[in-house]
């Protein structure tokens, strides 16, 4: 585990870190940006295409998984990647998160949650030690414990009960994991309290995972709340791990929460705006369906080298998806992968260079957080 | 036009041929099977994968295309090879098919047939001049002139008239794409009669088309009748130029119809039964959903060399395909295509290598034209 994370860089002018995550699977420059594979499959793709965005690692759902098609009949198939056909890096989150806001009657004990399948209404119970199994047999690189993710805002007490009870289960993950292959990361919780965040950073500390998580944050906050929190938390973490930011994706949030700190991101943004028709260009979002695209014969962003900006143009994007086509939600997951890889790549490559204050500076000046459509 | 069609080889033992069409976009050996693009896109897959299944013609459809985006807009995109990045060549249909089966209120003259969208109600009439204008702003290859095609069985005299209606707007037709670029086919219609087929033939055969399409087959009748039309008719062709059995493509359609001396086929079955998740397999049909495949481990078919066969199992197809995962249609869809590639590609070896008998009754013997499940 000694060489899991390397720092190559750090920043001079901001908290921006250049590291390397390197498992039996390969290598993963940070900051990264890890593309979701909920179902075993980033939607609507290959993984040779999520690999030509960039992508060293993804992100697959222990839920979904362990729900459909279940992760007995995974660890038959030889494991997630090969069952899925991809050869590099997956993380895998805990499934807390997800019965939370999919399944149906979730209660939660301090032994685990209890909840009903959002697909057939069955009844199952997940505990730290049993999504710990699951992920195992899903043969996970990279593995968060069961944890306890509060919407914010919330009370302040249960902030406290939540990220002490996120520490006992993470104790027994880690006590169940013990030996097993794959890297287990530890996840702060604590909401939107410094306090609660320090100490939640404290503990999980003690038990001192190879990687430190953070929950509990774009869940329902304001941006400069989130930032403020990760400003406060992340100079009290250690410098020698990598420190992942769930959820969080947007491009905009992504170079602000670099310079903070934050080596490692994962959210569904990309792929899902991109069914739905949106995709990211250099000055913010345009929307493909927006009738001054219908005889606008340039590429879906001028400033991009992808396959789908080389080869198709916005009027043709845009028939696509006012015609319903599953190419549309195919073609544009891909360029908004490909956008987020890029970035990643531009972000890496100005740590490197000793200017990412510069490259942020310009790229908050050029891109919206919104839809453009120009 | 000397050189679009060539015959290689004739068959000794069949009326199967081995042939060449060549355009300034490229040649095709015939028998050959062409992918439907309906809209614009081989739905699911990218040209270059369409390319991949050995396809060299695509069909598009003029009825989709007139109405969405518009012929203009696709002139404008520079017509619908760039439009859609295909480079081979495109075979487009007249539009009546379409309008018969899916506009509202299609009313036939002789001018023409007025009808409404589908798609917002709208009013339109398409004519024979009309649709050769539409499909020459597309920038199609292979042109078909609009036709009159009618369900089988219907009334003898019904036949009549649509087959000499046809001929009159093929002679239309003819007058109005006269030295432009593409080529036109004549289409025989006639119905479920053999002496409406041949006096439909010898009309069409005095404009002397460099193609002939054979429409009015497999819409309704029974595939024997089917086979025996085409063996009443296609020895009184011309030798010398290519057949086109318009909308057939079932595996054993196509070897039978090679064998009575067919050169062009064109089908929407291969993609649409992807994505409804079933596959072609050297033995017939399978349902991926089918619970048997839930821990089958093995390829879609063990005897298939595409990128899907190579990558991935069954259990992971019906995984994808019952979590309703976009994937899953792109996948089999593409394997769909790829079967069938294949399978002309065998056809024609076989031709070339004078055994194309022993083939047919070998694939006959393996190939059954239903689900296997096995």
């Amino acid at each position: 585990m000694e060489n899991f994370f390397q720092i190559l860089k750090t920043d001079d002018c901001s908290r921006a870190r250049l590291g390397k995550i390197a498992t039996s699977r390969g290598q993963a420059e940070t900051p990264a940006f890890m593309p979701v594979g909920t179902q075993g499959t980033v939607k609507a793709l290959i993984p040779e295409e999520v690999e030509e965005t960039g992508a060293s690692i993804i992100l697959c759902n222990t839920y979904h998984l362990y729900l459909r098609p279940g992760a007995d009949l995974i660890f038959k198939a030889g494991g997630l990647h090969r069952f899925m056909n991809w050869k590099k890096m997956i993380l895998t989150d805990s499934g807390g998160f997800q019965i939370n806001s999919l399944a149906h009657l979730s209660k939660l004990t301090e032994e685990g949650v209890i909840f009903r399948s959002h697909i057939d209404g069955s009844l199952h119970m997940l505990t730290p030690e049993k999504s710990m199994e699951v992920q195992e047999k899903l043969g996970s690189d990279i593995m968060m414990p069961l944890d306890i993710c509060l919407p914010n805002p919330s009370p302040y007490k249960k902030y406290e009960q939540a990220f002490k009870q996120t520490t006992r289960w993470a104790l027994r993950s880690k006590v169940f994991h013990e030996g097993k292959p794959g890297v287990l990361f530890g996840i702060v919780q604590g909401g939107i309290y410094h306090d609660l965040r320090r100490k939640s950073l404290e503990e999980i500390e003690e038990l001192d995972f190879p990687g430190i998580a953070i929950g509990g944050l774009s869940v329902g906050e304001e941006k400069d709340l989130m930032y403020e929190i990760l400003d406060g938390l992340l100079p009290l973490a250690p410098k020698d791990k990598p420190r992942y930011l769930m959820g969080v994706g947007a491009p905009s949030s992504i170079v602000k929460c670099v310079s903070l700190g934050v080596d490692l991101f994962d959210c569904v943004l990309p792929t899902r705006l991109g069914r739905n028709g949106t995709a990211y260009c250099q000055t913010g979002k345009i929307n493909i369906d927006n009738a001054r695209f219908r005889e606008d014969f340039s590429p879906l962003d001028p400033n991009c080298d992808c396959y789908v900006c080389q080869n198709y143009t916005r009027a043709y994007l845009r028939h696509l998806f006012v015609s319903k086509e599953m190419l549309a939600g195919r073609l544009l997951s891909y360029h908004n992968l490909y956008f987020l890889g890029k970035l990643m790549s531009r972000i890496r490559q100005a740590i490197k260079e000793d200017r990412f204050i510069e490259f942020q500076k310009e790229f908050e000046e050029t891109y919206q957080e919104r839809s453009i459509n120009s």
